[in-house]
């Protein structure tokens, strides 16, 4: 069965967005610089249209996580917009403009039924209320053999990992302090389902922490 | 000058003890985990008067924090005893027994003056009442040409992070969550104060992130 990976930057101190998110600083004060490290390599460049960036051991890692996802599930917020006028009459259609970097079938956790949305470039965003396991469901089926990625927020990801259905968890953890923000997993317990240590990768100015069912 | 050198175990959601510590788990629920990696050790156990133990890279880590330390900071909790008729009568003489696992200068913070205590092997407890300051610098003479540790706990290292008097900081990373707790470097701030990522080991069921002033 295709497995659900999900991969997130982490603080030394725990957090994976700063305190006070606000319009301006939606990832909260200095949530940002969780995120140097990806957006100047050459597979996040790409994957958003973009010429250059770095090949490096970080490159690689994030390669990785492109490679073989077969479809994506992600929370409300992530998908954006307003519940309300806006998301009534439709025009909502994610934050990525008309070439979203998916490239396959997309479920967003809504409680708001709508219709499936496509693009021409393969992505497609379909609109689940019946909760987590069912998107996983659909997510694996839209997934065929590939693997589904969970795209997050935070605590969506926290929903999956408490129910024991993440399969492969990576933190990249980034030498900073946030002080405050929002916390890993936050209220998701402290089971892990498994889990365990199966790769630890020193990149440049980030390490990777890579947790799975099989240490091998 | 002898540098001023911290290190610490940390779980992945940035808790260096775990929630509700009581007389029967002082580091809180699940904080023992955070130290099975290093009791099993080569180092510790000597340094404890105990025969056997491993030795691999987390050993050679370990055997470097107690490699070249003159003298050692900790913070009155880490010292024990209660503040209170047994502090008067100076009968607690530490946590250690007759053997404390130092065998040089160690200073203590508190708000209690006290005599000086010392040992046959070598170590001796200062207590100092004027601040952090004033124990580094007693340290730094204390510990000649050699560093000085930060025994903790978590609160005086965050003192000290905080007013960037750090100069070596290692946190092992351990792959649970404690999901409450003590806090990395709570109410610190975000300032490592030029502190950077210098060395990354992966251990045994840890992860050892090493930040100094020089990335070389």
């Amino acid at each position: 069965m295709s497995k659900l990976r999900f991969n997130i930057s982490v603080s030394l101190d725990g957090f994976v967005a700063g305190p006070a998110p606000s319009v301006e600083e939606p990832l909260g004060r200095g949530g940002e610089s969780l995120h140097e490290w990806v957006v100047k390599l050459q597979s996040w460049r790409r994957a958003h249209g973009l010429e250059g960036g770095t090949v490096n051991e970080d490159d690689e890692v994030m390669r990785e996580w492109t490679t073989n996802v077969g479809a994506t599930i992600m929370g409300r917020n992530m998908f954006g917009g307003q519940p309300g006028p806006w998301d009534r009459a439709k025009l909502w259609r994610g934050w990525w403009g008309d070439n979203p970097p998916f490239r396959h079938p997309v479920f967003v956790l809504t409680h708001h039924p709508r219709d499936p949305l496509t693009f021409d470039n393969g992505t497609s965003f379909t609109f689940i209320t019946e909760g987590i396991a069912a998107a996983l469901d659909q997510a694996r089926e839209g997934a065929g053999a590939q693997d589904v990625a969970l795209g997050g927020g935070a605590d969506v990801a926290g929903q999956y990992l408490a129910a024991g259905l993440i399969d492969e968890l990576e933190l990249h953890i980034v030498p900073i302090l946030l002080g405050g923000g929002a916390k890993l997993f936050d209220g998701a317990g402290t089971d892990l389902h498994g889990l365990e240590l199966v790769r630890t990768i020193a990149g440049d100015g980030v390490v990777h922490l890579k947790l799975g069912r099989d240490a091998d």
